[in-house]
Order: C-alpha cells, then sequence, then structure tokens
C-alpha cells in the first residue's frame, strides 16, 4: 500500500502520519519527492487502515497495491479451476454450451427445447423458473413448479440444468432441482444472497452486474468462495455504456483479463450482452476466440410468442444447432474442443 | 403503443401482423410512409404484447407512448406527495436534512452525533447498522445492536431515524427501531426486497442505482407502491460514468427530470455523489437550488477513524452546521423553507 | 512519480530498471513490499519517461504525481484568473450570463434578441456563425456574414460577443469580430485549433469534450496557455452517460473540482447540458449554487423556427428575463454580484 | 418521421401542428390514442423539419424512421465496398493486416519493422508522422520527414503504408505520401477535415470516436462520401466507459452492427482497444470472428523505447508474426482468406 501526501503536507504531518502507521504494526518508507511525499507501508496491512488513510487531512491519495479479493485471484491458486458436474467440465478442455428459453413456460415446452438443445450438441440447459423483472407487472416467471419442469426434462434428455435464483430463502429449494445456479446482473453485490451461496456447493454461475468493473465481479465471487463454494464461474454478460444501439455492449476483453486475474471458469452470454438475434452467433464465435470456457445461450421453438420478451435475443433451433456445428470446427484452434453429432437441425422440424 | 416495421416487410406480412395485434383485443391503425410502416396499437394493451411485437419478424421498432410505471407517476397523480412522519413533512414546504455516519459504531458516537444533527438544525439521524461492502473481508456493521442505539439516540435528541435495509428478512425489525427504511443503490432492483416494503407502511427512502436511468429507477418505486406502501421517497446519489475523479457523477438535473415525471419526494445525497467532503457543501447548495425537498448529508466526529473509510466524504460537525446556516438563507429562493437557531458550533466542541 | 513492480519482477529486472532511471538523470528510491516493489523517481522526469517505464517488462504500473499540466492548475498559479474584456470581469466578483440564439439566422433576429439579452441584464450576446452538425445535410450556419451580423448588435446594444470558431483557419477572422471565441465539445481535442488560439490574446471559451475527463479538459487548457494565451475559460456543457432522458448529463460537480485543480474562469451551460428548455432554469441555479462564474443560456424569440433544431433548449425572452431577475436574488449567498433593471420582459413583447 | 404529442395537447394544437406540417408540402396521418396522439409525417421530410417539430409546444417526441445518412446505408447501396489498391482489396475477401510503429521514428526504425511486417504476411504499414497528444508536452510526432520515411519503406517492401492526418492542410502532403489516410478518433467529428477528405480520391480509415454512436459515425463518414470520396473504411478502436483496467472498451458487436447498416469495410484495432499487449492477439482473433475485414496492430521491434509511450500495447514482431499464423487457419471459417509464408520469425531476429 502507498500514501502519497498533498501539495502542502508539512514535515510535522508527515510524522503525525508515519507514527499513526506505525501504530498498527506495519512499517512506513518515506520518500520524499519534488513537491509530495510517498509513504510506502510494509507489512500486513488491515484492508480498513487503506479506508482511514484515505481520509486523514493531508493524504491525496491512497493505492493498495495488494488486490482486495484473494482466493479469486491466479496469483492465489495459479491453476485453472475445473467444475466438474456428473461428468461435463466446466473451465477445462471442453467447450461448454448452455442453451434454452428465458423462461420456462410449460413442460411441453421446456421438454422440446431440451430436446433440440441435446440434438445440437449442448451439454447445459437454462432456464428461468423466477424472473427479475424491471416493472411489477412483467411476467414473473412461473415458479417453483417451472423448477420441477425443467429438472424433468434435463433428466430425460440427459441434459445438466442452470436456472437463475433471486433470493436467500429459494436458494436450497433451487439447488434441489438444479445443478447449476445462476445469480443475475441485478443480484451481484446482493451480498446476503452470496452468502448464502457460499455455504452450499452446488456450482453457481455469476453474472457481472451491468456496471460493475472487473475488481467489484471478482469480490463478489469472492463472496461465495470465502462461504466455502469453491465452485464459482464467471460469466460477462454485456455491459451499460452510452451505445443504446444494442441492449448492452458485450466487452470480450473481459475475457482474457479475467482469465488473467483469476483462475476461474468464463462463460459469454451474446444473448443478453446485445439483445438482438442477429447478433448473436458472430458474437458467440468471437466469445470463443476470445477465450471463453463455454457460451450461455438463448434458444426458443416459438420467439414471436415467448412469454418475456426476450424472444427478441432468441436463436431459432436451427440457427442453434447450425453455431454449434461451426463451433466444432473453431473450438480446437482457440484450443478447446466441442463435438456434435454433424447433423443440422432442419427449420421446422419442431413443435412450437 | 407504435410499431413500426423494417425495410422490407411486406403487405402479407403486415396484413398478419395487424391481425395478430386485434386478436388481443386492441385496434390496429396502419400508416404507410416512403419505406417503412407505422402501426399504432389503440387502447389497453398488455404489456407483454410490446414485448413481443418487438420480436416479431417484419418489426423493427416498438415504442411505448404510455409509461410502464403507473402509481409512481405524475399523470396518474398530480399532486406531491407529503410523507409526514411524527410531525415532520417531507416533500412538502420544508426542506429537509438527514445527517449523521455512515455506519453506527457505538451508543456515546451516535449519541454525540444526533446532539450535533439536533443543534445545526436537522430533522433525520441516519447512520448504518447493516452495510453493504464491496468485499467480504470489510467491516460489516454492527448489526441490530446498532437499530437500538440510534433509535435510542433519536428518541433523546428528538429526531427521526432512517437506516438501511438490506434483505427482506430484516424488514421487520429495522422497521421496528427506524422511522425511515433506505434501500441503497445496490439493491434498487433487489425485486424481493421491494415487494417486501411494499407491504408494510413505514416510509422508505429508495436510492438510484447507480446505472438505473430514470425509468428504471421509477419502475422500482412502482413495486413498492404496487404493493401498497405509499410512502415512498426517491433518492439522487449520483450515478456511475467514465469520470473517476469524483466517486460517482452527481446528476442533479433528476431532481427536476423526477418532479417532473413523479409526485413522490425527491432526496440529494452529495456525499455518496461527490465521495469527497470538500464537494459536499457546494453540491449540497447546489441540490437545493435544482428542486431538492431534502438531503442527506454524512456527519462524524472523528472522520479519521471512522471504520467504514467513508470518513472521506463526511462532514465534521462545525461544517455540518455552517452549511445548515447557509441553506436557511438559500431555502426562501427555492420555494423551501428551513430554520436553525442561527448558532454556529463550533469547531472541537464535541467529543470524537 | 512511482513504479509499481509487477508480481514476479526479479531482483536483478528491479536492478535494472533503477539502472534505466538513473541513467536518464533523475534518482530512484526502492521500497520493496511483501509481493511488489515500489520505485519512486525523485527528480526532474522527463514525461516521455513515464510512458516508457509503464511499458517496460517487470513494472505493472507507472503513477504520475505532479500533474501533467501545469499552467492550468492552481499550484502554479493560486489566485484566480479574471479576464477583463471592455469593462466586463469574468472569473471576478461579478456572475457574467451570456445569452442568445444557438445561430445566427438574420441582422433582425440577432439584434432583437441581442435587445432582450441586454434588457433583461445579460452582458454577453451568444450565436454560432459556423455550426458543427452531425450530419452533412443539416443547416451549417450562416458564415461570416453572420460574424458581422453578431458584431453590429453586441456594438448597437453594449454587449461582448461570444462566437464559436471550428477550424484554425477561421480564428483570425472571428477574433476581429468577436470578444470571445467559443471551442465547441466535438473541438476539446483539436490540438491545431488550440494551437491556434494559444497565439492570439482573445479569451477563449473552451467547452468540455462531452467524454472528456477533468484530466483531459485541462491538458486541453494547457495547450492554449502553453501556447501564450493566458485568457482561457472553462466551460461544463455536460458528459455522456447511460441516461439519455436528458441530451447530457450536466456534470455541477465539474465546477468545484475545476475551481480546486485550476484558477480559470468556470462558466455552465445548462442549454446543452440538458437539451430540454424546462431544465434550463433550475440547473442554472443550481450552476449558481455550485460556484460558477457564469453562465451561457440559449435563448430565442421564435424557438418554434429556429434552424438549427435548438429551439427545443431555448427560453422565451420572458423566461430568460425572469431566471436573470431570480439570480440577481441567489447570486449574493453564493459569493457573486449581479444586477438587473428589475423589470420583467413581458410575454410576447418582442418580434418573432 | 413520427410526431407524439405530450400528454395535454388540445385538439385546437394538434390541428394547427398538422397545418404548420402540411404547409411544407409533405402530408399528416393523425391516430389519435387513449392518452397521446401519434402523427405520421408522410413524404420527403426537410431534416431541419424534425428538429423544428421536435420543439414545438404540444408535442414529445419526434422519431425519426429514415435513417439521417444516406451514402453510406446498405439499404442505398446494398453491395459490400470493396477498396482496391494497388492490388489489395479491402472489404473483400481477403482479410487485410496494417502493421507498424504507433509513431516513425527513424529511417532505419521504419524500414527494420516493414520488413517484419512483409515478412509475417501483413500487406499495409502503419505508423504516425504526427501524434494527437492529450498534453502538449508530449512528443508530437517527426512531421512531414515521418512521410517519406514511411513511404520509402513502404516501396522498398512492397507493402501498402497508412497514417494518420489531423487538419485540412495537411490532407494534401499526406495523401502524396501514403496510400490511405486515418482520422484518428478525437477527429472524427473534425468535419472541415472530413469535407476535405471528401474532395479527394484517396481511402480513408475513420476511426470511431471513443464516445461516437454507430449513428454519429455513419453520420461522419457520410460527410466524406456525400464530398466525392467513396472510399472510406469504418474502423472500431475502442469505446470509453465506466471500467478503466483496459484503456477502452472494444466494442465487438460494432463488427456485425455496422456490416448490417452500412456497406463500408470495417476493420479492428484492438491494440488501441485494450491499450495492453497481452490482450491484443486474443481480441484479434475475436474481431476475425466476428466479421472484420482487417486489423490494424501495432508492432514494435524496441517497445521499451518507443517514443510515444504506446510500446505497452505493442506486440514484438514474433508475436506478430505468430499471431498471422494464427489467422491463417482462423480465416477461413469466417468467411476470409489470408496467407503467410508459413515460418514464424524469431525472437530477437531483428534490429533495435
Amino acid at each position: 500500500m502507498i500514501a502519497i501526501t498533498s501539495h502542502n503536507t508539512t514535515d510535522e504531518r508527515i510524522a503525525e502520519i508515519v507514527h499513526w502507521i506505525e501504530k498498527h504494526g506495519v512499517s512506513a518508507h518515506v520518500s520524499k519527492g519534488e513537491d509530495r511525499t510517498v509513504i510506502g507501508i510494509i507489512g500486513k496491512a488491515d484492508p480498513v487502515m487503506a479506508e482511514q488513510l484515505r481520509q486523514m487531512s493531508g493524504i491525496s491519495e491512497v493505492i493498495k497495491i495488494s488486490k482486495s479479493y484473494k482466493l479469486a485471484s491466479r496469483e492465489f491458486h495459479p491453476a485453472d479451476t475445473v467444475i466438474s458436474i456428473k461428468g461435463v467440465e466446466i473451465g477445462g478442455q471442453d467447450l461448454v454450451v448452455m442453451g434454452g428459453p428465458c423462461a420456462v413456460e410449460s413442460p411441453e415446452q421446456i421438454d422440446e427445447i431440451a430436446r433440440l438443445v441435446k440434438a445440437a450438441g449442448g451439454q447445459v440447459l437454462r432456464g428461468g423458473a423466477f424472473k427479475p423483472r424491471t416493472g411489477p407487472y412483467s411476467f414473473q416467471g412461473v415458479g417453483v413448479e417451472g423448477l420441477e419442469m425443467m429438472a424433468e426434462a434435463g433428466r430425460k434428455h440427459g441434459l445438466l440444468t442452470i436456472t437463475e435464483v433471486m433470493t436467500p430463502e429459494y436458494v436450497d429449494i433451487c439447488a434441489e432441482h438444479a445443478d447449476i445456479l445462476q445469480v443475475g446482473t441485478r443480484n451481484m453485490q446482493n451480498f446476503d444472497l452470496l452468502r448464502k451461496l457460499g455455504t452450499i456447493q452446488t456450482p453457481v454461475l455469476l453474472k457481472r452486474g451491468f456496471s460493475a468493473t472487473y475488481d467489484e465481479f471478482l469480490n463478489a465471487a469472492e463472496y461465495i468462495l470465502a462461504g466455502g463454494n469453491p465452485n464459482v464461474m464467471l460469466c460477462e454478460r454485456g455491459i451499460r455504456t452510452f451505445e443504446t444501439y444494442t441492449r448492452n455492449t458485450l466487452d470480450l476483453a473481459a475475457i482474457p483479463v479475467l482469465k488473467q486475474l483469476s483462475h476461474l471458469p468464463i462463460i459469454s452470454d451474446p444473448s443478453h450482452g446485445t439483445g438482438r438475434r442477429e447478433l448473436v452467433e458472430p458474437m458467440c464465435k468471437a466469445s470463443v476466440a476470445a477465450g471463453a470456457d463455454g457460451l450461455i445461450v438463448e434458444m426458443h421453438t416459438d420467439p414471436d410468442n415467448s412469454m418475456t420478451g426476450d424472444g427478441v435475443q432468441s436463436l431459432f433451433p436451427d440457427q442453434f444447432a447450425n453455431l454449434l456445428l461451426d463451433l466444432e470446427k473453431l473450438a480446437p484452434l482457440c484450443g478447446k474442443t466441442f463435438s456434435t453429432k454433424k447433423e443440422p437441425v432442419l427449420a421446422g422440424s419442431w413443435k412450437k
């Protein structure tokens, strides 16, 4: 940690600050510059100390050199984390594709979509039973029954399942039914939810808050890891910028950055990251080229009539299958493996 | 609601879309333009319908003309909402000043600060018992005991109290001890928390999410109002932008905008909005000049040693008192009244 | 300047870096931390050196402690700059109000508006002869004739004039006709234009780029100052953020921040900063409360028919006059003086 | 074009507005909604008309349905533009790679780098003779001599050359020496420069302003096209967001979006888009996967001592060559062709 003094800080004040620092059991190295002085703090400093120093008179800036997260950092844990669930490995050699509708609507809908995800080569079925919605009058999901419909479809077609959990009290029931729990972008800093997820072992896909920095994102992961659950994967899903043509700006540089700062697997979500169907395919390919460990993609058999209105970003089943055929060729050039049955899904070959 | 077709949409497709719209019990007016067609939807449209239309092939854009929130809108409720609590009116003639530390630390600390808030002319004591923190290793607040310390200090000095509630399960106990419950910026879209707050009558100060649009902010208020709690005040506390010199960018235009769109009282929070002590006083004055109904300001007797590190944005008690003396003169020019005892608080006249 | 090493930098590499630094005639103080080393560079470092150090292997970060601008900084020039033009002082005791249309349209239009600006108490007439426009097919201004019309109106009514200059080759002719030259937001980093403005003595109002940091803004001012023209005023005119309800987000904290970092006068532009007529009055008051030295406000006698389409943010002449009556009362509470003839301008008392 | 009335607009006012519209030679279709009225304007409307309507009382919003740019749009020009320069086609089958230093420093430097670009398989040599710099005291480029050094190196090694032009008066001399002229991000809305570039036929690479929307970007291209120069290529180089870990946020969705909206070739610039050497390779691959027609990449033989400080984002020659070997495999999966000599450049095999 380094503290930099203000322009006019007197030698007396510097001495007082140094005295205050040393009282806390760490040592201070003073380097006088032309018009400011730099105080290096050496030793294991309490994180509160940085915050206190920053607000002292005579100090203009405090720079932390050690990161505020530890368990999530690659420095602490150099090897890639690989999360193994019923034979599927996330963060390892295989590219993992998660596909499905924004919301579970009926047993028939989710069964047919599960069939199509499997046929195309996907490994995980996504679907929301509880939906976070901007306004109170929008469709809020079908609830617990949706969890059961999805679990059943996953079992039948041999797919893992992932679903969003929005509040600590639903963590247990969601974990009973789904293989992976998703924390949505609006809940990335719902600290009680993160703490609760730290107490179980079910893998968690943590979505980046749409205005979260990398540092805040990794600190949110740290909440879960620090609680005792090591099975966290990070998900880039677009950030909010001034550009409104796309729903969000998918920040693909996040993939190599997070790979460098952390050992956790990284999944990319081009559906929410762009909000436009025609951009999903190129941004899926770009995500894999940037080094993603997996993709989460919205697919729907009847997007015109989806209940959440997210159909606008959902692929049709044949588009989804064609994308996966392309990924099969692309993956080996990007250090990954991925295999399909090499058969396209024909347009119109599904039940709406 | 208006739907605009794509460049190449055929007449057949337009006829299908019109048919689909009319099936839903509303009528469609078609205006053909040079290269696009505009379909006006007349009647009480289901909100899901806009979302479904947007994702239909042949449609390039859907524009909602009615707002998605209703109870929060000034169109629905033209008169200003005035929230009356134990004789203090928020949103009416009086300017309301809320002051206090970021976190309650001890009975002595909060008692001394309450004394100073009252002496300066403030009406509400702020203080956090539960603190949302970016990282899991930072100080998380003293918890329920803090609620009791603050309630006691408020009672003794004749101040209302406001404190943050972070999770639905703590709403009842916080409401027992505090006069106003605060929803923090990271929880603006914690929908379960908002729903729970809709079931009680305790006034709620809802902070704008640091990346929330006005529309999302008012939709979040709508969750509480729709649940049955009409006592909501809005709080502008700065948004996240590319500028990092200040902690956030305090968006003061939000004050007249929200006054125009909504009838709810607006409070400004320059402490979090700027993150720098020296900016709090000018931005408090600017907030009042822009039409704020109140201010929430961090003040601490010993900011160098505050436990959260937010001391850097806390006023000293004498600065706080001087600010309120200035506001007393400024308020009448801005359509408000505010009165102090007209005595400054002397530097050093308080217990640390 | 401080350089911080990477996690794994070896002692040999540190020694090489220190050697490289010392070769450049400055000295290096090394403080070894737990897992990184801090190298303080003491002495007059060449600015290129920071840039070179940043890219060396073994270095993770370089922090400049001295600012990159000097003439614009308050540290270098502690007293406020007051720019005196024909008896009007900008940056001193007086609040300065600049009013007028977005674009000069005809001699009659600018004459009538000048009369109304003067009647209301304004000191400066604004108006554009050359207009920067997003698209090539929009109205681009009336050109040099507009300069003459405006100069004539200013002379006749006893007002200073300000107009935008867009390209170095027009600086001389604009300076012949106008008292103050404005650099628009899109040209804040048009370095050739800034350099040219440094070669004359005409005062310059430099608008903040809509995505410029404070540091970039002051560096742009430094270009003009370094060229030899000390008469620069800064103008906050809103930044681009995710919020699109307002045209820009007027960053009023910029006013006290820039006052602290720099000695140059600060003018606020709520017309462009909000893009909505009904927000101009509250944001003008808020700007003065935040400490602005002046305001630049769009006013038009016939906004429905303005040629640029900026009428939507222009005040009517009676609104402008009422605003100035309010500012007369507000200014003394904010350390400024301002006086009008104390007579409102009646609605409809002007020629369209 | 559609105009939407305010909540309270009376029928009389609507009739006046309709009358005003029809006076301008276009027709108005009125659709009355529940609480607002939509007026569709049918016919060839003058662009100023939208701006005037927007500011009329009684109107709350005006939505343009036709785009404000025309020559740049794919609707107007459905086939891809292919720019052919001395046998290299940009925007066609071939992936085009532009490589070189941020700034030309000496004849030896640029000659050696040109040799390495050619050896690796690149087609274009980049290098700056005039450098736009945030502060006036930074290195500003070597000027006209740099143009000559670069032209000579290009000729000798059989490469096209690209260089930045910053001001209209230098357009002719830059065009004499370079094959492609680059407009930098800060000059995207330097309209005089764009107009001047419209008068020549030399191809222009137009960089997106770091805060420009797609619409503004295409309008800037329209300035050049409307002047008569059809040879424009667009360059995504990162936008400014709240995330500061990377220098900018490279917006790769811009590639498929711009391909859809426009027929112009798209080049990606991961060097400036990320500002970090280790991110350049993954983001180059991701750009190609997203559909880019080409890449512009900084490469330097001695980045530790580059004169601009942009070495931190420059690849070493061996990294550059390895990247191009990878692109050769990737391109065919992304609808492009690219070929190298299939030989790596060995580390250290170049002159510093």
